[in-house]
């Protein structure tokens, strides 16, 4: 059975991939007429470290995502509408990281943190929703299949990604009041993703 | 027969997907002098409703662009210099596709959205026309064509662009007086060419 | 003979992609402020001709130079350091083409577009010097090109880029007096060009 | 033994392609209101100097670590978590060289010119040391590469990468006292690194 999903992968790397480079356009140099020497440089630079964090903690999540994407393509043989759309969803959240990514870099630091903080938690959980489509979808119809994918592997997959939801859930839902500690459980979950991505390929390949 | 377009379509694919993503550069994240607080921040999202609608119009527009580009491009075979062009010209209005999407976030929601709606509407018009002058030269010289394509599906495809025509006219035509119903005519031109695009695949595969 | 060059030209139709697609970027919308209804809106946008007509020739100049550098790598199988960094020339001075882009989008109607035209017509000097030097490379070497190529063809695409340059001299030349008719030529070079490169497709392939 | 490190190295160089070419959107055209002839025009390119120095700099010195990093890859076949987060954390340096590059066009000619090339001259040390980090994880475990590499290979690689240490952090270390000097380093660095790529083919392929 030929793979019919290589041209989505490739569309939806390069999409990855531009999303990921376009995060340092957030990072701006202070202009010459605020500051006039290298001391001045210096406490402008360590003004911006919430900027900085943004940057760090969406490169790294748009990363892992990145991987994501890819196991899970690896299993999906075939295409429909539904999943070309799901993936377009997919796509949308990613491209719209870097905004929300913005307003954490602004606001995390001042009285505007907990929305700021809701905000940026809140897209991962619809990023994390659109995956669970994506593999509702293709697992419903096993036809989309890799054929040699055997049933525990399929809910192996779904359980990776429904498990991250109520987490996510989580640190959107305490960001409210707890903007600092949900952005930790963020970075935690980064961490979890980034150590499980080598478990899980056992799984995936 | 050897398939000459491909580095055609790895190009194109490329532009579709920086056009697509450079959308987001759009939505600028207000600065901490005028917004203190999480209310003040909410309110200014509130206010922003016109750039995300823009926004997730133009993404979702792209991308089903980019999934007719590659059905086309399934049945093209050689190349010559007019296809050459023809592609360039859609490339061109792809990547200018962000121009309209701007002028739309920022004055849809005033005295001149008229205006604004019209020149988004307008765009359509001549990427449908693009795509209708690529397709019709493609078909024009079956020599540039898949081999085993039959005559009805020329026909089944210029007639599925050529469709599109009237209706992105008459949303270009009626925006100058009623621009929120031209803009409703476009989403829905935008569900019709999802879901008709899962229908099409039958015949171009 | 394996070639090469393959991922050089993967890298180089991606730069020259995202360089063609960041050309939009000096589109940019008036702020809702200083524009109060359609008839203003339709006036400022008027007032933008320049910056279409930078946006539009740069578009498709850096589509032709895609086109040829294509062309050109047909003919490479083997590289060298030198043609590594002859073609690292070409993609610096393609992504630089949006800057005197913007400064002809912004000058070209006043009393700098003598200066404007002249840099921007001078890029395109140096970008067909670097056409040539990458040439010069590749032919002076004969184990770095396609086996099967006939003297006759190495001589033929040597001058295909050699006869651009005293016209690209002469547009830079009369820039300085003439704007207006030095941008009309790098205009009719464009469409020779485009025309041309249809026949030459004969002798590269 | 098949290659599994493709789709890597495909993402890879479109983040390096992307980070390359947003180097350009740091040359900001002047506005038509402060310059207004061709005099003035040429006076305000000639103190962009700085500008057009981070640019060229910048802009080679990723093309260069692009065509490292393929070098190195060429020599891995399989992947693990680590690699794949080494890789990570490359891409992530690279895409946020534009960041230091805005700072020095901005300040190496002033008086915190000893700042900005020292962050300058820093992301470089930084970025030394993610390759050597990579290339300590591939050569670790001899299973990860190329079946017929040989341990004098491991070993020259290893040396090519870690003797660019000392180099980078001289320059960072005299960036504080003598910023001028430290960049003339970088700047032969760069020239040293470009030669140095066509001997190192040798071992490497």
């Amino acid at each position: 059975m030929e793979k019919e999903t290589v041209r989505i992968e490739n569309f939806s790397d390069a999409v990855f991939a531009i999303a990921i480079t376009l995060l340092v356009l957030d990072l701006h140099a202070p202009s010459a007429a605020t500051v006039k020497n290298g001391t001045e440089l210096l406490s402008f630079l360590k003004g911006e470290w919430t900027t900085y964090l943004a940057f760090t903690l969406s490169f790294f999540s748009i990363f892992i995502m990145w991987v994501n994407h890819h196991k899970i393509f690896k299993q999906i043989y075939s295409r429909n509408t539904a999943i070309m759309f799901a993936n377009g969803l997919i796509l949308f959240l990613v491209t719209a990281v870097s905004y929300p990514t913005a307003l954490l870099a602004r606001f995390f630091d001042g009285d505007a943190s907990n929305i700021a903080v809701a905000i940026y938690t809140g897209i991962f959980v619809l990023i994390n929703l659109s995956y669970n489509l994506l593999w509702f979808i293709a697992s419903h119809n096993k036809k989309l299949l890799r054929p040699e994918i055997t049933n525990s592997a399929i809910i192996k997959i779904r359980n990776n990604y429904l498990y991250g939801l109520p987490t996510y859930l989580i640190a959107f839902g305490i960001s409210f009041q707890f903007p600092t500690i949900a952005l930790a459980i963020s970075m935690l979950l980064l961490v979890f993703w980034a150590v499980s991505s080598g478990k899980i390929k056992m799984i995936h390949e």
